[in-house]
């Protein structure tokens, strides 16, 4: 952990305009080696796991594009996340866009390569199937981490069981599988906006029993902003947790790109203050998910999602800062 | 009214994805014959009527599209419309689209039929002046209900008198006319969202003066969503309504496509906690209308209005199944 | 095959606008079962063995929607298909999105089915991939036909191996996968308007060993269409033969709504004047497929699209007819 | 007729940025009062007439926008319209967006007010019945000029008679009521690119018993357009004439924003070339219709409009200036 | 000051459509001469002063035909501009669009001849540097009215000092500038709405420093609309001051077509209500700027930005009756 | 020159999609350092010296991401040029995009430094201006190539002495400031498809009578794409040339995203058909300009570009791989 200037900084835009240069996750250097890496941002290109709207293929090159708004240094809490933390775009997980089962594998060992390497990630998806080979890789390549605690922001549970008679892995079945596979710790699961029409009563039942701590919209929004945060830093505890943030937990009209939308989401100032609300949150990995660009318009979707991950990103940052600092010199 | 299995049910989106099979408002049956119905679904479209931007004509088409995203139940209330009541979709009403008058009787006389086949309407327009062939084929095809309340979302009070000097049947218009013609109690009115500049600082006078109670969305945001809804039932009373709901209640931002749209409207969640504050409501007829998907931008307004579609069927199908109750086995 | 009135005709638009009535295929009836059907108009809303950019899951839709601009007589041929044959819009095969494979044997099952009631099918795709199992269908519902010829209108031969080291079954593979399963004769396969940058300098080496005649795009401009069509005509034969229209053989401008687009494509007069120019072949089914509305503009290419469905629509229903008039009266 | 200084001139690029300035036809000077006027440039926004999709209305304020592209002086024949004549934009002729038949009235008095004034006119709709009230005013105020001969480039031939079993006054039926009326010699009228799926057989029947020679899209391509102009020419003769340009004789590509839009059509190339072909006619008025922004892409529409309307009006300014040179001094 | 009827008044949408006539500024008259007005709306279609994203030179033409959507009364205050006022849409000032510097002087002098003309200005960009040339136009113009006091809603403080290393004038720079000249006073500046990632930990420093009072997004919700207005009337005080409004203030969902977008900004309803909460302000000129079409989705940002501009005019039409009061006849 | 396998190659389609990995210029490598390389791709993202309509600053990001739709080798000339070159994307040229003095500076140096390490450039715009700062560069870099022919398509002519009165750096003049600077030979320069209204007509008295050879798109109509081709080989000659592609010399429909877009251009066909008739022309360097995102639609435009950029690759790679062999083993 360092921030020693000879570590590369990202592009500054007061020299180099925002819409120059080929385009990378906040402007950070691209490395292919995650060796040294405090965090590595990657992209998961991959859409086949989607029941409904697909495209979310093309998430990691939009929001590459349009994480090129984002400056340095976060506006209310100040934190700087390259200056705490040796950070760079990794590039994309490998993918095979006809064949969920392969790419399970292939981006849970991706994954794993760079945990191995010592780098923490923040991946921009892709269908929100693709948090379970990141949660997989995760335990491979950081093995002692988990189960880890979960916050989760959507507007649906996605912890169904089978989809199409058949299909145990779609983007709506991974938090089931990821509990399933002791991955996740299901008492230290929030899941924050949840709404939308139900296939039947019982939606929530299986994920009400494992003992998630659902958060309607309905609920978040008796509550406000600041209670939700702080009760999902209760849930999710002390110990190490992942934070995912599906973009359909916006309205709409904050994030018409995306495969699922559902009427009635929060407002990106909602969720910017919410996720402002976890600092102190011990962060260990985290994705935004959902991105879905054929279906964006004036990128407003990816304005909303890179603005996301750079505010999921200053949280990693500290949290990656505050465990250096912990383990002290030469950590 | 009836949840026996052997109707026909809504297709259901585990089994054949929401973006397949010929569309149909919420995936319900499609019927020509409106017999042994309790809510018909049908579109209006028409858009001859509008004094500013047109394009309605196309609203039913993309409403049904959108409404395959609608699932089975209700989150909140956990209302499942087709259990409690037998719906279809019942195609779209006659219209002549160079024609007003005739596509007033046309549809007044599509909608008379269904009423007098025992079904309650639930319209997608079209443009705003459709209401009032509603209404009539409503008073002429189930005499005795009226004159009806009316619960009336939009930014507009659409009470004008004449429009380009001639005018008198417009979508700035319907209302008026149907007070004059007694199809409207103008006391148990109550219209929501109204904003917008003025032609005149006498606009609303006609509308006060008959009665109509006129909340400004000054006055909604002020009271909040859960008194304004207080005040409508108040206002319509309990005897059996109509609700009407014009999408430019919304912000432009939540339904760009529009004819009309203005500035600094509800939310979708503000109009949606509305609409589920009317439970109780004796509704006996309902529309959403003003949806233009030429001047919608990524569906985001059709996902919206085919949210409120949904929203309001489960209003009327609640309150269809109540009466069936309080008439006994047999009704 | 017949022409009696009784036969339910497709909406008439000087009766009912086009933008009015749910939308069907060719506004055609809609019906669930085959028999007695002379043409079963299908959609497969299918894209996950795209390997670029997906959406044509949304193709039968749309193109039901476009469908509608279609009115019932061919302006040239005079040909009107409801008058020749019995027509219906059957829906949509079954599918599972998350799921090539499966999708293979269900789409198969379905289109068997048809044919075995004694249909012939114009499916709408989805993608390209979704030909194989139509083939598939045809020959297990409709044995003794095959193995049939195909004229296959592409920007690409469709004819390769493997993608992404392990996967056989993709868009870019289908013919290979039909000739080496005997469903078509490659010596009676002629490709129309192949172009676009190569992988490989031998790309089309196994297409051009297995005796497929490919028109490059410069060939067909050196020839004209006129020209491009008899020399169809000759390769196909006169044995039954497959029709097979990617509409990425048209030029991105024509057709941004697609997965693969090149540009340097064909017009829609230039296609239309070669399908014009088919006439005679013995057609006994047909697609188009690779309509991805996602990435469509304007509608423009769901209008060529549907422009497409009926010309060949026309050409199925004339061949269709000369069979039946062939065999006599009670065939 | 007269290119002295002292008229104004349009609003020059080199001086005034194209996107600047408030919009006006072609730059040119907004007049009020046609007094002194040789070419009149109106807008007609209306849609009201509409059988398909609608938004024509909006047509004038975007082609006005397009228009400020076009510079003064044309490419290929030099003729500069502003040396050679008096042009200004006159505005939009009055409307009543509600109603057909007052509309046609509102609109006929107008083109008859500015032809008495001694203009001609070159419209910009609005649909194509906006070319019946045109004509209606064109013989009002300029008695003695008709009937007149016609050039007349569209998809549709627009002579049917009744649309909706009971409306005979559509943009699909303007030129045979022009005909019934006298207002054009059907003999003299050609009609350019037709083309579509027609609603029977005997689609043209009509138009072609009245005399009307009906260039189909097949025979204009077998032409060439030199060919074509030239049968236009000979098909007008020598007596004065009017060109009606219906946008959707363009192919949709070159043309999404219109009304009825076919497959197939003439490229932007194609139609100016046609249009120069035509120097010589004896022009006395025009339009061009059907632009209808709501369904454009990009400008692409508005552009290729705004483009046909500058053509078109070197055409009407070289006609005008030989009918004063004709006249001599003093005329 | 005055309103009697001799006075030109705006288009009447009752009489004709919004959609039709030459747009202009919310359909006042439009005049090359100044003399006699007491508000001139202006464009100033530039934007080559922009860091980021282009386009806001489109912003006058696209703000003019939004407008027409604007009717006469003000629907809260009920004020009504053209009774108040003598009001005209003067055009655009001049520009050159590759010349930053030309342009500056070039806007000031027309400004400046506006308002020694006995005008008070209200423009529509534009980027946000043209301030700087309003700000001295209205200095040279109306000498002895500053240094004014400064409403400033805004995403951005806009109080940069280089950017590029070399460049002092961009859409970054304007008020630093404006208060280095003396046209500002900053102890009289209020800033609304500021929010987004920072270039550095010091980026507001300067601004702090000479003494501008900042308000953030964060602040601004803490306190509500009418706080937040109070405290802008505070600052500002009683002395003339100037009010700026710079689109990117609402978030990308209601403002997409802007050059810097910031996601969690304000909503129209927000911004609407803090405008009404600055009646009484002494207010000598105004501006909204940043609309950029080119990024716009469906006009919301246009509708939005019209509605901004009708606000304002309200605003300071009373502003400029009350001095004209306060002065007495004949003033 | 060399196709050993150890220098890097292009991202295989076959294993990474093609909507996976950060986008570079044909998926080649970026490299900082130009040294070792053949060919160097470069963005230059600037508008500022744009007249009509901007956006071209986001070309070279736009044109990265549709190039990776670019496979390795063309189809009819089976060039891959990455096994001819040493091709890398090194970035984008430095820009200050609110000073167009101060870009010519930078993107000379920048191209200077390219040339001086032994690479020929192709760039992707940006305006057209940026021609100017690339052949200064060359001529610096590479002293003893010029003055160069010149093969240039585009709409116009761009050689403008003077816009605004007072600039002489604009998209409008750089090829007139090249020829005074001595860069260009004009009696080798061929300007292809010069079309659209003119300012006056004397617009291109300054080419004609510098000896620049100008064919209207009149000319190449008539000619034909091969004899066009054969015409530019000719005036350009054999000693080196440069070979500049501004988009709008197709036609709107298939560039809409550019700045000032010209009815009646190029089809893409015609465009590949001339350039691929260019093979062996003495290519030293080449650009393609003009792509204005902005403006685009469904990526039409950015796709046209990108192929363009394919197109003119393979020339130029072929044209360095010519040189190399002629020089000999160890050039």
């Amino acid at each position: 952990m360092t921030s020693e200037p000879t570590w590369p900084q990202p592009i500054d835009g007061t020299v180099t305009p925002r819409f120059a240069a080929p385009p990378s996750f906040m402007r950070m250097p691209v490395r292919q080696d995650a060796t040294g890496l405090d965090i590595a941002l990657l992209g998961i290109p991959f859409d086949a796991a989607t029941t409904n709207r697909p495209g979310t293929r093309h998430g990691p090159r939009e929001l590459r594009g349009a994480s090129t708004l984002m400056r340095r240094v976060h506006p209310v809490s100040l934190v700087e996340p390259a200056a705490l933390c040796r950070i760079a775009d990794v590039g994309d997980a490998p993918v095979n866009p006809v064949d969920v089962m392969e790419t399970l594998a292939r981006v849970e060992a991706f994954v794993a390569g760079l945990c191995a390497a010592g780098a923490w990630t923040l991946a921009a998806g892709g269908d929100h199937l693709m948090s379970l080979p990141v949660l997989r890789g995760m335990a491979r390549g950081m093995p002692g981490f988990g189960p880890l605690g979960l916050v989760h922001f959507d507007a649906h549970s996605d912890t169904s069981d089978l989809y199409f008679g058949t299909s145990r892995y779609t983007h709506g079945t991974p938090f089931r599988r990821a509990i399933e596979e002791g991955l996740l710790d299901p008492k230290r699961i929030v899941q924050i906006g949840i709404r939308g029409s139900l296939y039947g009563v019982d939606d929530m039942a299986w994920a009400r029993d494992a003992g998630i701590r659902i958060m309607t919209i309905e609920e978040c929004e008796e509550l406000g902003p600041d209670a939700v945060a702080a009760e999902a830093r209760r849930v999710a505890g002390g110990a190490p947790c992942y934070l995912t943030f599906d973009i359909d937990c916006l309205d709409p009209a904050f994030a018409p790109g995306t495969g699922t939308p559902e009427a009635g989401g929060f407002t990106p100032r909602e969720a910017m203050r919410m996720l402002r609300g976890l600092r102190g949150l011990n962060l260990v990995g985290a994705d935004v998910v959902e991105v879905s660009p054929p279906y964006d318009s004036a990128g407003i979707t990816a304005i909303a999602g890179a603005t996301m991950l750079f505010e999921i990103l200053c949280l990693l940052a500290e949290s990656r800062a505050r465990l250096a600092e912990a383990k002290g010199p030469g950590a």
